[in-house]
Parts: structure tokens; sequence; C-alpha cells
């Protein structure tokens, strides 16, 4: 009866592989947890603190679709400040997420392709289908840079999007000016729509960060406060891009998300004028730190922003090396959840020092073991 | 450039229909507002509490895709005391709206049809174009009645959803059970999913609210906080149904909305020990009131659930009629907004007594004028 009911596109969609990993732990009394894709910070004060003035002040209602005016005002001021882009608008979206899903399905016509570099953020895919289209994956092993001539021979008559993301998650790898200017001029020889998901551009710790956008006006941003302000649970992302593109996603937000929560706009505001350089520092020390304590027994390329590194397991698939390592009480994520290819394991070191002296400590272990025990 | 990126199921999509009015609005300083969509009573105060609770207890990270556990078990033991279906789960959205965009991009294939009750809201359109699917509509005129033999003329091979609204946006139609039933009964014997929108099941002024799920155990209810506590800008809603439907929805929440925002979730629960029967008397007191005052230039139908009226224009069509209230400094929504017809104007009691008085009064000259001054 109701088995029989999924659309097709649900059954191309296998979105568990992180959920595997979380169910094989889930017996673990105590782990040392290196999986975790957000902030370990909480949510800066003044941010909590606007947060409340906006529900006590009654601002529960729908906002407009595009967001309350004094975020978007502040926020187009940012955004003419660093482009000066005569056609770029700015509104509000429920989180880079709901931000990607409008722009891919305002974009994207089934069978039309979206260029992606692997290792890939996990929704990138299953964005596209459900848009109806395919993923394109540029292959970026082993240092992560983008290739720009692969982009180039990637591209065919269905291509639609190219998807980049620096810094990225999974590799942390920060891409440089170089790539990103011929990324982008590629993008406008082909006029093909590139989206540049900036949502950890905050953490940038060996280079300054730079936007693709710089180098094409029609570049589509897609940001938030998720990660720069540790407020992943409060669905809170912007986007900015050429005018015609943003008002179609505008018109798409206003029957599916609606408005981004309403009292969060107001936190937003609150946000853009909350520092969060120390927690910033913070991260490149621990990502130091941890590159330190395994770089005996490890090769670590990229790393140079967001909190992640993604690292080649020493022996077996990523797989096999994550099994192992949740058998050893630490929970990392295969690197097959985000890539074709399952040869490396993603760790995140927005953590505790201890947890991270800990995590080490088996990582080393598991090295020097050459294999699995059991 | 950037014009000719848009995908085909933006041009089908014409979301303007209520802006339209609202630009028409936007020169008038004080309109008797009649169009809103929302309750005109504030959010509860231990609903206001609960909330900056949890933004100071650090609820600000991702909850789990599926809701925080405490509000899951409340909303399951609830669900299991009104239907007591083996198989019926619940699991937590960002608002109705979002569930209904999960629902139907889980449910339909493109090409699959959607059957509807015209007038209707007009999300579900939207939301069906957007799964690639087509709207089939029931005229419900004049009465609004679901007239269950029309539904069986209207199923063909490519029927995958009826989707049901009880009490209804627009026209505030509260089904009858017998109504609702034999609906029910049809869908189950078809194998066709059955999506009940219950977000106005709070306001029923003349009979008790029955579920379609009562008399099919396969119903998938869209549910929420937002018009029984006025939460509509925070995003909360919820879904219960078959259990592999849900997990379904649950796997495409995963990668769009993520999560309800992790803070409203805890207001989620406490809005569950919040007593709103004293604005749903107060709404229905509005709906005697307004009535009695229209009665008389008006033939009203319908009405007993919900704050709105979806009444036949005495003059002109619904458009006509709207512009020259308009003309008058009265807000109200045209027909042709919710209908494939243009004959009715809807209008929201949502609002104070006074504006119910200022309203009626221009509403009766406009009756009595018997076409448009200009």
């Amino acid at each position: 009866m109701s088995e029989d009911w999924i659309a097709d596109r649900m059954h191309k969609i296998d979105a568990s592989g992180i959920r595997k990993v979380f169910d094989l732990a889930a017996s673990m009394e105590n782990p040392v947890n290196l999986s975790i894709g957000q902030p370990h910070f909480p949510t800066p004060e003044p941010i909590q603190d606007a947060m409340c003035q906006a529900i006590r002040e009654g601002k529960n209602a729908y906002s407009q679709t595009q967001g309350i005016k004094p975020l978007l005002e502040r926020l187009q001021q940012q955004v003419d400040a660093e482009f000066g882009h005569a056609d770029r608008k700015v509104f509000v979206s429920s989180g880079t997420s709901g931000a990607l899903m409008l722009v891919l399905s305002t974009l994207v016509n089934p069978g039309d392709e979206v260029i992606c570099f692997d290792p890939y953020f996990v929704m990138y895919r299953h964005l596209t289908t459900l848009a109806g289209g395919k993923c394109v994956m540029i292959d970026t092993y082993p240092d992560f840079r983008i290739n720009v001539d692969r982009v180039r021979a990637a591209i065919t008559d269905r291509t639609k999007v190219i998807l980049c993301n620096s810094p990225a998650n999974p590799t942390g790898y920060v891409a440089s000016p170089e790539e990103l200017q011929a990324l982008a001029e590629l993008a406008a020889e082909k006029n093909i729509a590139l989206v540049s998901d900036e949502i950890y551009r905050a953490f940038c710790y060996d280079r300054e960060f730079v936007s693709p956008a710089t180098y094409n006006p029609e570049t589509i941003v897609i940001d938030g406060f998720s990660k720069s302000h540790s407020m992943t649970g409060l669905r809170l992302g912007y986007v900015h891009g050429p005018q015609h593109v943003l008002q179609q996603m505008i018109k798409l937000q206003q029957f599916t998300f609606v408005c981004a929560p309403h009292p969060v706009q107001w936190a937003g505001l609150a946000a853009l004028d909350c520092d969060v350089s120390e927690h910033v520092a913070d991260y490149r020390r621990k990502r130091d730190l941890l590159k330190g304590l395994l770089e005996d027994d490890y090769q670590i390329e990229a790393a140079g922003g967001a909190f992640y590194m993604f690292v080649k397991a020493p022996w077996g698939t990523g797989t096999e090396f994550v099994h192992e390592a949740i058998r050893n009480e630490l929970l990392i994520i295969p690197g097959n959840v985000f890539s074709d290819q399952d040869t490396h394991f993603r760790l995140s070191y927005a953590a505790e020092d201890e947890t991270l002296h800990r995590g080490a400590e088996i990582l080393q272990k598991l090295a020097r073991q050459g294999g699995p025990t059991a």
C-alpha cells in the first residue's frame, strides 16, 4: 500500500551515509567524537539577547518572504562594499541548505548537469537529484585543487551549474585566487551559472578568503550564519547574486520555507556586529595542534580552512579504517560519504583540545597497527 | 545571460496573486485590513518563555532531523490517543508549508496528478508543479462541499494524491464526517495517498473537528502550531502518517530544511500545554459578528472554521470588486488567487472588532452601490 507510493526520485537518494556511522556508534558510551560538522562554541550572547528580545517584542509572525528590512539593508551594504556589482542583490534564506535547495530547483531542469568537485558536500548530490539533474564529479584527489582544465573537459550542452565550495567541507581546502578566477571566467565564457557555497568563509587560516564572485559578477553566492556564529539549529542563511535569479528563488521560498524564522533574523542582525575572530584563531590553533600530532603518521593535504581534515586511511578502505576507529571509541566519517572514492576519512577539529589529544592518540595507534585487529 | 538560466518549472509558477493586491495597497495609509492569513493575537507568553529558555540553555545547534525527543514523544502520544493506528508515526517539520513540500516531493512523479478542491490554498498548486505533477481541481462552488462522486470521476491512472483541507483556507468550510469518510474510503479503495492539511483544526465553530485519518489509517496528516498558537513566523509543524512514507519525508528534510528551528521546537512543547480555547471562542464570536453585519447584503456560505469567509462579489468579477474595495481603503483578496474562477473574494476576521465594523461598513456600501464608481 503506502510502500508503493514513493516517487522515483526518492529511490535515487541514499542519505544514510553519516547515519550508518552514528548507528554503529550508538552503543558507544563516551566516544571521542571528531565527527561533528558544527562549531563547538556556544552561540555568542549578544545574538541570544537579540533573539529573545525579538520574541518578547512579538516578532513571531511571518516576515516578508525575502527577509526583514534592517537585515537586508545591512547585508546589501556589506555585499555592495565587497563587490560593487550593480545587479547583485541579497535575500535572507532558511540556512544555506535551504538556499542550495532553492538555487538548484530554480536553475536545474530534468536532465541538466551540475558540476561538483569530488570530495563534495553530501547535499549537493541529493539536491541535484531532487531537481531532476545529474552531478558530474571532478576528481580533485590527492591535493583537492580545482583543475580548471578538467572542468572545461567535463562541460557539455547540458551543463547548467558549476557548484564550488571554498573553504571546503569535507577537505578544508581553500582555493587560490588563481584557481577561482580561472573557474569564474570559464563559467562566464560558457554562460554557465556559478554557485559558490561560502558558508565557511570566516574560517581561512593560511590565506585570505576570496570569492569567485570577485571575477564573475553573475556568481550566485550562498552564505549564512550557522558556522561562523554557531547558529546551525537556528536556520539562517542568505544569498546574493543577479537580481533576476534571486527573484525566482524568492518566489520558490514563498511557498516552501515561507521565510527564515522571524526572531532569528533579528539575531542575524546582531550577529553582523559580533566579532568571531577569537573563535577563528582558536580553530587555527586547533588545526595546528592536530596536524602536529598526526603528521608523523599521516599525510595531511589541504586543511587550510573550515574545521575539517580529509585524511588518507593508512591502510584498508576509508570504511574499513573508520570501522576499526569506531571499535576504538573514535568517531570519524568515512570518505565515501563525501566521495565516489573510499580511501579517506573526515575528521573535525571543532572540539575541545582534550578530545583532539585523545583522538590523535587513537589515530596514532591505528596507523601503527597497520591493519584491523579483529 | 542569467535571465536564460531559469528552469522551466519556474515559468509555470506565478506566485504573485496576493502580491499584486499588496502592491495595489502599498499606497494606502491606514487600510481596513481584512486580508491577513494569520491570527491577530500575540504568541502566548509560556511559549515565548520556553523559546527564550531554550536559547539561553544553548539549544541553538542542529537537532535530530525528525525533531527533539520530548516533542516527538508528546506528539506521538497525542496521535496514538486520537487514532490508535499501529503504523502511524510522527515527525517535526519546518511549518506546514515545509511539510507539504516534503510530502508532495516524496510522492509525486513527473506527470502524476494531484486532486485538490477548488477553491484551494495557493501553495498546493505551486508545490505540485515543483514536484513535476499536475493539479486536477474539483469544483466545489457554490457551497464548497466535498462531492465524492466528482472525485471518483476525476481519478485516473496518474492520480497519486488527494489533498484535502478542512477547515479550509480560503472558504472556512468544515467538511462533515460523512464527506470525509467517503473521501477517505475512496482513497483507500483506489490506493491513492490521502494528504490532509489540518492546520486550522483548532478553529471549528459549528461542529467538532474530524480528521479523514479516522477512516483511513494510511492518511498523511499535516499539522502545526502556526495558526492555533500564533507562531507563523517561527516555522514549526508536524506530520503523522504511515512510517514508510514518513521515513522518506525525513530523508528529504535532512538535506532541505535540515531540522525545524531548534529552540522553536522547545516552544512547541510548551504550546502543547497552552490552552487556546479563549482565542477560538473569540474568533467564533468575530465570525458571528461579521456574518451578522454582512448577511443583509451578502450570501455567506461555509465559514464554519478557520478565520476566513469566501464571499461572492455582489457585482463584477472578484478582481473588479476587490479593486473597488481597495479604492475604498478595504484590503481583501480576490478569489482567483485561490481558484480557477474569479467570482468571489476572501476576507479574514482575524482582526480587531473595530476593523471588522469598519470593513463591514465599506462592504455594505460597495454592495449597495451596485458597481464601480470610477
